[in-house]
């Protein structure tokens, strides 16, 4: 990384509401709609150097700097600050938290405004679609026609999938990152079987819970599940090997090899953040989503969008074929499209992790497009 | 397959009980011990055709045949009888529940003859090597010295590992099938997650709940977790690509996708005849397993035990390098060893499932063993 890299400083998330009723994939209407986002860097006169950053499927609005008092950075401060490869200093950054989740944008947890009670399983089921649609609000909003770039991991990439298709005058260039046109079966299960554990837990409650106690067992579990997913085999030997809590074995039920005690702390600590019933809307979300078949980039315009999809080897959720498949179809279709296998051992978290190797493609990435695509050679 | 392979026909669990405490490696106790065990095929004279086959996590001792009106044959049915691999016209096959089991074997859901009420978590927690020496008792029993072949796959591979470095004497070939010399982070933290769903289900109740309502849900949940880890990311497609069960999306929390409805079906079924404290037990006894770093086969005398290993290419949670690494252990102590590495999609469920090359691999290893070692070349 640039030893010159600086942080964006402190920030704070940003709120704005939307009073129309957004018409859902599945043909139920949700409104008003917040959307909670953050802004990193300064909109230049001409609005032709915004990029949306997609969180994925935990993620929030709050991608880079530090909220006031806090001690961890934004998940993404790797990326996006000052002489980093969402350099701050030449681009106007916005992250929104997805609709659906608990960070600020409506969703279960939010009150519905017929009820003044949070929605919880009232909520409506949204899609990728749905998000993005929402997202498109925010950014008329703010005045932007034409975004320079709309990136992100896993479900954000998704996203940015989906904004190419859906608005494709409205993108420069998109950056899906260990993503994929739809779930495969395997990592619809995995979605799956967290959403049971949660629903298996007594206090889910049919998802009525907000005023008692909370389906914290059932989230925990559902998170760790998540946890084994986005490692990988060899990142956990690297990180926990067989290394033990204590001097041997216990022969008892407690953890006690490392990586149980990770799994545990990991699983106690998401659900202090994240609310049970986002993780089963978004999750049913990514399920959903599918752009294979010929759904993806369908406008019968012309379609001049540059893009770079990522992929990393040790990725075993969203395996590289997925990458590959979306690279085939943008070759396809003849559009100018680079993709990058990146050598990381951390499996699907890599896209958090593999800071150097990713941040020098999508900075020279973004710095080509910024220059116009004259120059494209 | 044979096309003249046929049936054992109709079978039944035999038991054995052993008075004496076997000492566990805990340093606890623990006795009677019943064995539940199913023999197909007549022991020869000399006593030189026994096959000791050990059944994987949630296997049992029927491993062929049928029982007396039961639709379903044992579970390696398509590998043992006339004519198959293990040719119950030529050796005489043993197959027993292990230890820490609910299937007739002594384990947390007995009787504990010291209170009148089951063990539940009274039970102490057992190894793989408790659950060998405990084998040993109905080997012995059976007047057996020498076993021709001890054969398992996953956890019976981790047995059959374990036979030849506690009794390598009373072995005189190995087939270790899909398994390793020890569990990776990744292996025990897919248990532990498991452990965690049960131990979150209100009604497993520390343990106790056998004359209470049983933690269904959450043993469906850790089943779940499972079944996804025994198949591949290509057999889920093969089997379920993104096939609904309905017309179209539901938009509840229903399962919307054929992959969600077989795995509820699978945590539904399993809970009906499985014990939940067995499930903790015995994967605890997996992760608890090591024969790393020259505990294999680490007796000081030579040892001559012939070796298969077996292992399945789209096997990601046993993969092949951990069968790789048995075959270097045995390669190194001089061992006549054979390693084999299946091209099938199956994953885990590949020992169970691609039954035509490993019969073949299994039924030539047999039988030039039987043969004797004298011609071998």
């Amino acid at each position: 990384m640039n030893p010159k890299s600086k942080s964006v400083g402190i920030v704070k998330t940003q709120s704005a509401t939307f009073d129309q009723e957004l018409k859902l994939e599945s043909g139920q209407k949700l409104g008003p709609i917040t959307l909670a986002y953050e802004t990193y860097g300064v909109l230049n006169q001409s609005k032709t150097n915004a990029i949306l950053v997609c969180h994925a499927f935990s993620g929030d609005a709050h991608a880079a700097g530090f909220h006031e008092g806090a001690k961890d950075p934004g998940w993404w401060d790797a990326l996006i600050g000052p002489g980093k490869a969402l350099d701050t200093e030449k681009y106007f950054i916005i992250c929104i938290n997805c609709i659906g989740g608990c960070k600020g944008s409506t969703g279960p947890s939010s009150i519905n405004p017929k009820t003044g009670k949070p929605y919880a399983l009232n909520f409506p089921l949204i899609t990728i679609a749905d998000m993005v649609d929402s997202q498109k609000l925010l950014i008329d909003y703010l005045g932007i026609k034409k975004l320079l770039c709309v990136i992100g991991g896993s479900m954000g990439g998704m996203q940015a999938l989906h904004w190419v298709t859906a608005y494709p005058d409205a993108v420069q260039s998109a950056i899906p990152i260990a993503t994929a046109l739809k779930h495969s079966p395997q990592q619809i299960a995995f979605d799956e079987v967290g959403r049971q554990a949660i629903m298996a837990d007594p206090y889910w409650n049919n998802g009525d819970y907000y005023d008692k106690k909370h389906p914290e067992k059932g989230l925990a579990v559902a998170r760790m599940i998540g946890h084994i997913t986005y490692m990988s085999d060899v990142s956990m030997e690297e990180k926990f090997s067989r290394r033990l809590k204590g001097d041997d074995y216990s022969f008892k039920f407690t953890a006690d090899f490392e990586v149980e005690g990770y799994l545990r702390h990991r699983g106690d600590t998401f659900v202090k953040r994240f609310d049970a019933n986002s993780y089963l809307y978004i999750t049913k979300a990514m399920d959903y989503f599918d752009l294979s078949g010929g759904k993806f980039l369908s406008s019968k315009r012309h379609v001049d969008v540059r893009f770079l999809v990522i992929a990393f080897k040790s990725d075993w959720l969203y395996p590289a074929y997925q990458s590959q498949d979306i690279i085939r179809q943008l070759k396809i279709q003849g559009l100018d499209a680079t993709y990058c296998e990146i050598n990381s051992t951390y499996g699907h978290d890599s896209f958090l992790l593999e800071i150097d190797e990713e941040s020098r493609l999508i900075k020279h990435f973004l710095d080509k497009t910024f220059r116009g695509y004259d120059i494209r050679t």
